[in-house]
């Protein structure tokens, strides 16, 4: 679940968003496109959580907003756009935010 | 679900984890810190989700640092992050972000 991200700065990207009951497809495009956006360079990770409403937050974490807008234009990655905003989902919504401290706690 | 939040620039808190199976209580102390913050002065909104398995991720929004540190310090939140790390949490990794730009669909 923790995205294992190096010290700060670094980038997120917080993408809160509600599903449809239009779902078919989503879950193999969800995986495929976390799949791919960790082999693009300069990604850090991911950590996300849905509840049984279909609420979602996914965040994903970069090395730098270059790295973030090169993602926005992957092929694949446009395509599923397209399907997320025709199919997917009810709503959503993104922000782009620099990672300026962090701490953690595991007992 | 959604955030109701201004222009960027803002700040975003990102908590990030999952509880144990201790969670007499929970519940309750997790609505009125919600409550309790959303009065703070800077406080901007909530985004929260949680799957079956425990594991969630809640964003808190604010107006800048200063905000979020006296929120960090506010007695009744203190108390609720002691209980939190005896009792309800397994992990947690807290990351506090500039938000810099955002964009959103609704059809």
């Amino acid at each position: 679940m923790l995205a294992n991200t190096p010290e700060p700065p670094y980038y997120a990207v917080i993408f809160t968003n509600a599903l449809t009951d239009h779902t078919e497809g989503y879950e193999e495009m969800a995986e495929r496109m976390c799949t791919l956006a960790l082999q693009q360079e300069g990604c850090l990770g991911f950590e996300s959580a849905r509840n049984a409403a279909g609420e979602g937050i996914t965040v994903s974490y970069w090395k730098n907003q270059q790295a973030i807008l090169q993602w926005k234009k992957h092929v694949e990655h446009l395509e599923a756009q397209e399907k997320g905003r025709s199919n997917w989902y009810k709503y959503y919504h993104t922000r782009i935010c620099l990672v300026e401290r962090d701490y953690s706690f595991t007992p």
